[in-house]
């Protein structure tokens, strides 16, 4: 009897702490509204389809952000980054935006201890999450191509 | 003596007229500051050097211009465009921003009456004017191509 007491409530706690950690997930993983009227920092595009990074990117900053990458002196809290990814297209000689991809995002947070105190995720066009694992599939690049500059690749470009 | 007075007078009301009208022109035709803050509309990318309009393309738009791009309204006094032109570089398997090349300015103003509404210039990465024709260079073009949105070649990209 204690043992099945025992694990009931062991099964409750893995419970509520999933559900917490979803709901902390989730509060820090929604596209911020209005990111399309942020600052512009750059674009490139990745022509080659089966690159991982494939599609015609365009990155925004809030103004956190921004003040941090003009200042190159690192990222205060709540400093936001999206990066767009749409489809490469043309028309006549012009490499163009296709349709959207999805839209990749980072926030900084020192409470994302997992990934070098900023959160990530990936959102598709219906800016639903894309259920990426956020540690391998955007942390440990970003923490190892951009260690030097607080794991952000993106250079203001005036 | 008459004929002389006349004439000094003639020669005073012409310098008079080119002053102002390069003043109204100078007033018209700085680049505006602040324009990388602006919310940015697309961008896109012509490869092709021997093209007329080469370059890496990033499209700002002021308050007034992102209004009517989005309402599809038509465009109100004072609605400002900046296209920054970068040369187009390569990284890997990226396409990147290079050099800057240009910026290509145009503004809403009813009283450019010579070439459809809109002041149009052009300026160098020093931000001084380029001394484009800006009738043939800049408005015959909008004029013939983009007639039926006011002149505005660029649709907002969401």
């Amino acid at each position: 009897m204690l043992r099945r007491i025992l694990l009931t409530a062991a099964v409750a706690a893995v419970a509520l702490v999933a559900l917490v950690a979803l709901q902390v997930s989730a509060m820090h993983h929604e596209l911020p509204k209005g990111y399309r009227s942020w600052a512009h920092v750059k674009s490139m595009v990745i022509t080659d389809k089966s690159h991982g990074l494939y599609g015609f990117h365009n990155v925004y900053a809030n103004p956190a952000a921004l003040e941090g990458l003009r200042a190159g002196k690192g990222f205060a809290k709540g400093s936001e980054f999206v990066v767009s990814f749409y489809e490469v297209g043309t028309e006549g000689p012009m490499i163009t935006q296709g349709k959207k991809i999805m839209d990749a995002y980072m926030k900084k947070d020192a409470a994302a201890k997992q990934t070098g105190g900023w959160w990530f995720n990936a959102f598709g066009p219906d800016a639903k999450p894309l259920g990426v694992d956020v540690v391998k599939g955007c942390y440990e690049c970003h923490a190892d191509g951009a260690k030097g500059t607080d794991l952000v690749f993106s250079k203001f470009i005036e």
